[in-house]
């Protein structure tokens, strides 16, 4: 099986986040559509303490409109490593600092070009006040690895395909 | 703390999903706007069969513009019971059917309202033909537990979420 050449694309709305119309012939000689989700490389990464506390975010998230647990992370910049990025993110979000390397990387959806490269970081330490950005109101939660593995068993933190990813590479799943 | 009170949701786009602007009353009083694509639930399903193989599927998927693997999954219908949808779409899209039960879900995107709900079917076997869509191409690929775990440490399959999550519910990490 072999991708589906693409036709065209044009941007059907612009806003947070750029939404485009890809046009694909299938296999089969006729024409497909899709909107598809214009999105950026994003890292995240599972940082250990020492005393084997992992470092976790807490936030309100508008689109389940919850309050969730979450990886430290956030978008890759331009131009930017993203091992470098998940090591900005993780000392912006939660003021921790440690030895970061790649755990792998995931493609969480089908009709986004969102890739999620995950890290874990280990020999974590507080070496900083968190940056604030009001826009979200992050708090930095510690739990255990234990706790970690009921919490994404139970829907309570939102990067699940990168907790255990990361949790498979550290060899504690 | 608390989830943000909402002040507003305006529709931005319709296309195959709806995107709409979110406002939000922050804690430190202020407004917050974000996009947020409205989505349904989906339900997918890690079905094994009673000699240790796991049913997947292949397909081209336009967001990553890559051949992928994914468990066999889609959308839960208005009024279906999320567990109906899992042995439906596993039976359409591979032709197995086994004993369906849930695993847990995942809230896998902040900016999204959607819900993964993921199942686990033992004993599958194949009672008819897949269905087919002609939007699809889907291939029905047959891998062990231990091919499926190399497979979603390497970027090979989709919902890598929902993948550890039932082989987590299965014992089999």
């Amino acid at each position: 099986m072999q991708p589906w050449p693409r036709l065209g694309e044009e941007v059907a709305h612009h806003g947070d986040r750029t939404m485009v119309r890809r046009r694909y012939r299938r296999p089969d000689g006729g024409e497909a559509g899709f909107d598809i989700t214009l999105h950026g490389e994003t890292a995240s990464v599972l940082a250990l303490t020492n005393d084997g506390r992992v470092v976790l975010t807490r936030q309100f998230r508008p689109g389940p409109e919850r309050v969730l647990l979450d990886l430290p992370g956030g978008f890759v910049d331009d131009g930017e490593d993203p091992t470098a990025a998940a090591a900005r993110e993780l000392r912006e979000e939660t003021g921790y600092a440690g030895d970061v390397r790649p755990a792998g990387r995931t493609t969480p959806n089908p009709y986004s070009t969102e890739v999620r490269h995950i890290f874990v970081a280990t020999g974590c330490r507080r070496v900083e006040e968190p940056s604030t950005d009001v826009n979200e109101d992050v708090e930095v939660v510690l739990v255990s690895v234990a706790e970690l593995r009921d919490l994404v068993r139970t829907d309570r933190l939102t990067v699940v395909d990168g907790t255990y990813l990361a949790l498979d590479a550290l060899g504690l799943l």
